[in-house]
């Protein structure tokens, strides 16, 4: 069985780093030990094993595809793998006992989905967007609603959906033109067109629905009229029958990647009968569905860090049984050849994928240990955790799915001309990852939030906290000699972005907003490369400890060695870049601001 | 019609930056002038526009494939464009007229095949790899060969192909096993495999011309035992009749990327009668190979810059036409949206693209002039071309097709969601991209190349020619006070690469192979950054010149604007990088020679 990702790293992330017992000692979580933790990952494994990774090439190959009359056709083992999934508690796990769960912490429950991310990337969005779905209505929905819809979405037989994105609206939800038309039936009447809507439409399950944005008859233009509503394609009747309720798959879009996962376009009320049900408020639908979006665009960019990591094994164990060449500097060539893993420009590529993808799965576990935290937390606690998820939440979407494409390049490189061919995976992780970056949210998207809002929320309070949890890792590593000079580097990286945004405030502060903006994806990067320093002398700390007190109860002594090595190899190799990103920003005049557009041509 | 490429930019380079009129000069291109080679590139353009470009999509979806019998489907459109490309020379227009070619510059010739390359780059490796083995042919062919190949694949009725690679001999030719036995009838028997064969069969041409490495019995080990031989699929008799050859088509690859250009896996002399004929001296191959192996390197480059000028201008195209959210800063949500190209973000993706495509296309036409002048200089000034163009070549190959994956995918970025989906071109440029840091060495083969065997040949005199080209540019640009500033930058950038240079010296003079090695890539990245800063400076000071001269008659005073603009963006947004490169090299100790391989764990 192909390896797809490090039960080791894992083990340490959950435990070690992130230390996931803490959270047991809190009363949600009080019926987990760490024997039981590590047991429901294990079950996650052999069902990600067993079920998802042997058709993670099938589904590619048979792609999903609209079959002209409102069906989707889909690979034969999506039911199988949704129903054990299901069966499995990895669509409602998360849940408290009460609402049918196993009140799983995310910590743990994500660590699930990452193993099936990492084995059939595509194939678990099925079921991630149904857990996601259902936490919308749990938290949100009405007690009938609860009733109607959570357990058959956690049971697997329907599927849930997000419904956002319209034709003219994408990155501007403010467009968005679906409207619902209230009625003295307590149900509104919707109609309008969707489009880009995963999962909208498959096989696998009896039933979809769909968290849809509208916009109710007369209200205010822009974000601040959009409500959400509950859009079954059945609609439940008080008899228990479901009844057709107008909403007709009318096509799907056919992509370079995530083949196996449809991605389809929805019509709602083409016969004036598509009941919707709101959730909340009205015009609040935007708030409540942005509880859904960020733990989205963390599992995204959990799942951009798994797809990294599916295609760094498969490039290792590769250069771990590819003889080619010779080493430099060997001229006789009736010598043997040597492993490719022994060329220094493959331990590279290979350090580079282990730094990347490690590091995106630390800080993915960082954003889910923040949000546990703000379920079990009160007062000013909760407040920094809350702050903490909002500023770290952009920066992993972003960064796994960004650096991630890069990483399965290099994974691709690896196997040389090989890696090119459908004969391996890598290929397919390349082409699957590069929807992390458009998903819920462009990397521009991501950015304007990063800086625009979460960057000066609570007068910058975000960013003083987090300035403050790096600022703690940094002390814990001056303590180790081989740790300090990074301690330091990293110090003197965060006093950099300081001057950044210094710099950035002072446009802002004379209400110079694109300018202020102009360069957010830089700042982007740059934030990226600090953050995932920080994981990585996070881990770096927890692995010197380690070795001090030769510990290796939870994993080897080389294992350890091996996080502080990669910790110096993403100081060198990339963080590096950081000050480049700085330099790029701190220059004066904007480039990209340009009114003639002829200058393109 | 679409557009794939800016003509504006091909004039700009030709006429304005690269002077091919100089070339006229000379006695070999004494035949044309300006306005005749502009006609040639105009009949390019009209026969990508009306005979490759409307394929481009078919192809990807209806991939060449194996028919289980010896035989490669392929799309039936492929022959008329061999047949159109022949008839128009665009296989053998870069011969001589007694040659049978029309004796056009390579500098005029390649940009045919850019034009090519940037409407479907699958379709022209057909054309591109038969002019490429003929060419083979004629430098190293007897008058019989010559005579006997070369005006068939000039012809379009044969295809030239070149067999290098075997399964267990990739990068490292010295493993080449094929095995060829002397008659006394005047040719080789040979045995053997070869894969990753482009164009090795398909249904556009009669025959096969594989120019093949194998070892003759008895060769010296290692790379100084290769022979070249040409190998037919079907052998040419004294009679003018065809034999079958006993070369075997044993299937092919299937591919993520340009999988209309068929990869084959070949198998010769299953039956002990495949005929092979010896090219000039025997354990000689290698260094004939290389001669069609830098010109494919210098191709390739350009290849991939043609695909990023490709996806860069759909990219433009939709981002001039998609209405989408409003300025930062506007609150009013009922305002109009602005089209997309008004965000400074999409500003920025379109200015990374155009400076990348642009200043690779810059360095592929310089490597064209520089090969042009080998042909055309002799004694000390031909020796200085050949040695510039020796250097030149990895970085051209490595800068194009790294950097050109990067562009693509911002071209993916600027469509957000849609440019996933196979509605757009985007998602196939990318695809096809990934090939060229494969084709002809990898990135990581072009850098120890680079740093091994270019940088120190004739006591670093290919550098000392570089940084005194590099110079003379930043010394014409100085003159200009908007360029100033950025000639000083790259003077700093040349004193930098010096210091690095310095650094690694001197692990080689105490023969630390492994170390002076090590990061060959990333150096390779910093001469990228360097040498395209280079030809961005270079367009930048023809641009000054022309607003200086307001000379507005090959190009707008926009279009010349543009040029120094995208200048100032590399300048800010890329050349910055080079920085951090350096400090990745300079910093002590080596962490890509592990031997203890379950660090990697």
């Amino acid at each position: 069985m192909a390896r797809f990702t490090s039960m080791e790293h894992l083990r340490f992330l959950l435990f070690d780093v992130h230390r996931v017992e803490d959270l047991f000692t809190h009363e949600r979580f009080a019926h987990l030990d760490a024997e039981q933790a590590w047991m429901i990952i294990e079950s996650a494994k052999l069902l990600a094993e067993q079920e998802m990774f042997p058709y993670f090439k099938a589904m590619d190959e048979t792609p999903a595809f609209y079959d002209g009359k409102g069906g989707v056709k889909t690979h034969p083992q999506l039911k199988n793998i949704i129903q054990k999934a299901a069966e499995q508690h990895w669509i409602g796990g998360y849940a408290s006992f009460d609402q049918g769960g196993m009140q799983l912490p995310e910590m743990i429950f994500s660590t699930g989905h990452h193993l099936f991310q990492a084995a059939n990337n595509g194939v678990e969005g099925y079921t991630g967007l149904s857990a996601g779905s259902a936490g919308l209505i749990l938290n949100f929905g009405s007690t009938v609603q609860i009733e109607t819809y959570v357990p058959n979405i956690f049971s697997g037989k329907w599927q849930g959906t997000m419904a956002l994105t319209e034709p003219q609206a994408g990155s501007s939800l403010s467009d968005i033109t679906t409207s619902a038309s209230p009625t003295d039936q307590g149900y509104y009447t919707v109609k309008g067109q969707k489009i880009f809507i995963s999962g909208g439409q498959h096989e696998a399950c009896d039933n979809f629905v769909h968290l849809t944005l509208a916009r109710i008859e007369g209200a205010p233009a822009g974000v601040k009229g959009i409500s959400l509503f509950i859009i079954p394609k059945f609609r439940p009747e008080p008899d228990g029958s479901l009844v057709y309720n107008d909403v007709y798959c009318a096509g799907d879009f056919q992509k370079m990647g995530q083949r196996g996962y449809a991605t389809t376009h929805l019509s709602f009320g083409d016969n004036d009968d598509c009941h919707a049900y709101l959730v909340g408020e009205p015009h609040k639908g935007l708030t409540y569905m942005f509880q859904m979006m960020n733990g989205a665009r963390i599992s995204v960019g959990q799942s951009a860090a798994s797809v990294a990591m599916a295609a760094y094994q498969a490039s290792l164990q590769y250069a771990m049984e590819r003889p080619q060449g010779r080493p430099a500097g060997e001229k006789d060539p009736t010598k043997p050849p040597t492993l490719i893993i022994n060329h220094p420009d493959v331990q590279r590529m290979l350090f580079t994928q282990k730094a990347i993808a490690e590091g995106a799965l630390s800080l993915g576990m960082e954003c889910n240990r923040l949000y546990d935290l703000t379920h079990v937390t009160t007062g000013e606690e909760k407040q920094k955790h809350f702050l903490l998820l909002e500023i770290l939440t952009p920066i992993v979407k972003t960064y796994a799915s960004e650096q991630g494409s890069r990483s399965a390049a290099l994974a691709i490189q690896t196997l040389g001309g090989y890696g090119f061919t459908t004969d391996f995976p890598v290929q397919q992780h390349y082409r699957d990852l590069k929807i992390m970056s458009l998903y819920e949210g462009t990397t521009g998207i991501q950015s304007l939030d990063l800086l625009g809002r979460k960057a000066t929320m609570e007068n910058g309070k975000a960013l003083q906290l987090l300035a403050a949890e790096i600022m703690q890792t940094i002390q814990q590593a001056a303590v180790y000699p081989d740790l300090q000079p990074k301690a330091e580097a990293l110090e003197q990286e965060l006093h950099r972005i300081q001057t950044v945004l210094a710099h950035l405030f002072r446009f802002a502060g004379k209400g110079q907003i694109d300018n202020y903006l102009s360069d957010a994806t830089v700042f982007m990067e740059l934030a990226g490369y600090i953050v995932i320093g920080w994981q990585w002398l996070k881990q770096a700390v927890v692995a010197a400890e380690k070795l001090a007190k030769k510990d290796f109860s939870r994993n080897t002594q080389v294992f350890y060695e091996g996080k502080i090595h990669t910790m110096h190899f993403f100081f060198r190799y990339e963080l590096t870049h950081a000050e480049a990103c700085a330099n790029t920003i701190l220059q004066h005049g904007s480039l990209t601001q340009v009114k003639e557009l002829e200058i393109f041509a």
